[in-house]
């Protein structure tokens, strides 16, 4: 990988978006090898830890592969879209730990996560329309994240806000003032997901996903399904047993 | 009933869960109770406030259905959406008060109320895959209740919270900080209830649900025909009348 | 225009409700002329702010029309929703400035705005259940702003509340606390909107729009050629020389 840091640790996979020279731009390279180790996750893997390097998290895409894109432009803007679609879809719990520039493409890699925590001084915004240009793969994914009536003002002003605004606007989870105390919060959050159940995890993040789009009748016959399988198999018999004999389930790390 | 207290009461019924040995754990016969109540509901009963007993409201699942349900664990599980819908479509107001435990099915059963009003003390929580099961017919309620950016990170961690956080995170709409206080606030809030015409208030919940679900352009059409009834019905006529004449309506306990 | 006053500015079109002597209750006249007031943008304007004369913004429908409307009910009900549903579908920014009576009618118009700034004393509320009426043309409107959980509450107990908490419920972007900073921040927001490229932010608009009710696949397609469109277009050529150049884009005003 040239443009990632991927270090598997206890697990969790912390990426590194690593082009700090460009504030980290989301590079067609780029977005091709996060597709490429989000497609080699495997089980073993229960979060995924994404977070950028030299003190920002994302600047947006990289101009330069506009200029050199030709024809292929859309399919250049419908690679991201499809990084996002996947990032989102992952069975694993995703983290992002936002710093210094979220914006534009950052701003969207941001909104499909499961937990968001920033610094308080990180600087979000969707600076697109006010350089001729759309937030396009990533408009959908605003208004999933925060809700219609926040994203139409902040896509159509363009506007800057900080971390604090981000965590009232509801699409960052966490706000710290440190980096110490993002650090922190990122172990402690670790903590509590490596406490649940892998499989229970990732059913009940589809679950979630599914409920956002699929009709409420069948999606409640699907999880009642996935409830008996889940009692039943080795994850609901460890954690009941574990319960009852006062001890942690086995997957707990 | 054996696991529900009913009071009607000045065109309210009262619910209290009422097995406060186990925190009022929802067992399938509480869950077989709660939905005749529902189903006996008549046009005189205008709202429906559900409480628990002994300083709880409800700590989730009862664990030994559980055990004894044998090859009937999705069917169980099924039931208890089916009351959450049950629930939902109700054309009273539904009233929860929350105190104490509200975890799992209790946390569920908070969802899907009109109003919620919680002591700030009040110990909310999806511990589910904790336990290395799923919150299976929960899960699309807390997304329609709070969206998916925070019922994600609350499912996926297992994360405990306050009746404080709970009214930040849009799941309850009050917060008191003791019982007298709680009782004051929902009195106001059925008086407020009473005071708004019953037919009306039904009407107007299922173009509410409706909203949530249904395509616009129909939907509209369906309202302006509601509307003119409303209008020519004897509710518009009663409280055009008492507008001009300065009383309160007829339907105002 | 009878009930209106419009007044072309710089790029923005000013539309003043203007029936002071009844709070500027929704006449049909009036629902009229603000549709073909609509009708009749063209792409000089960039944005429209609607506001009310008199220190209202509009009380809501005017009783009156009910009295005479006949067998019409339901048709003068539906032309309400479909103003509605054309001022959420203009592709100019739409800024609505709310002070004293946001209610009923007027409520529902500050719910299809892009922006909304409110005077902290604003009385917001949906009274009709009160009446015996339903909030028929409305409801779907206020699902879609400020979500079910919140617009349920409201609706059903036809509480009263102020721009503050407008604002806490994310009915409002912004609230000042009297009519200059309300100017003042008007001001801001239209510079804001008025350094976004007119196409580009139209075509947002339309994207944001879609994506609270399209599946996601088709529509991240069609906004993929969007943007191809948008980066060989004359605003995007416009946007990136001017970045380059370090110059404010031609359409900055």
């Amino acid at each position: 990988m040239n443009t990632l840091l991927l270090e598997p640790h206890n697990g969790v996979l912390h990426i590194t978006l690593n082009r700090p020279e460009c504030r980290n731009a989301m590079s067609l390279q780029m977005v091709n090898e996060l597709r490429t180790a989000l497609a080699q996750l495997d089980s073993q893997v229960r979060a995924v830890v994404i977070s950028g390097a030299g003190g920002h998290f994302c600047a947006g895409a990289d101009v330069k592969d506009l200029v050199t894109a030709g024809d292929q432009l859309a399919a250049l803007n419908r690679a991201f879209g499809a990084l996002l679609q996947e990032v989102e879809a992952v069975s694993q719990v995703v983290i992002v730990v936002l710093q210094g520039a979220v914006l534009g493409g950052g701003f969207g890699l941001a909104c499909v996560s499961d937990i968001a925590i920033a610094d308080h001084k990180a600087q979000f915004g969707l600076p697109e329309t006010s350089l001729g240009l759309l937030p396009a793969q990533i408009a959908p994914f605003v208004v999933k994240r925060i809700g219609l009536t926040q994203a139409r003002r902040l896509a159509l002003t363009a506007a800057r806000f900080d971390g604090v605004e981000a965590e009232r606007l509801g699409l960052v989870h966490f706000t710290e003032s440190d980096p110490q105390a993002l650090a922190q919060r990122l172990d402690a959050l670790l903590g509590q997901v490596l406490q649940c159940a892998p499989k229970a995890n990732a059913r009940t993040k589809a679950l979630l996903l599914a409920s956002a789009q699929q009709p409420l009748g069948p999606l409640l016959d699907q999880a009642a399904q996935w409830f008996a399988e889940a009692v039943t198999g080795e994850e609901g018999i460890e954690g009941t047993q574990a319960f009852v004999q006062k001890r942690k389930p086995g997957w707990c790390k």
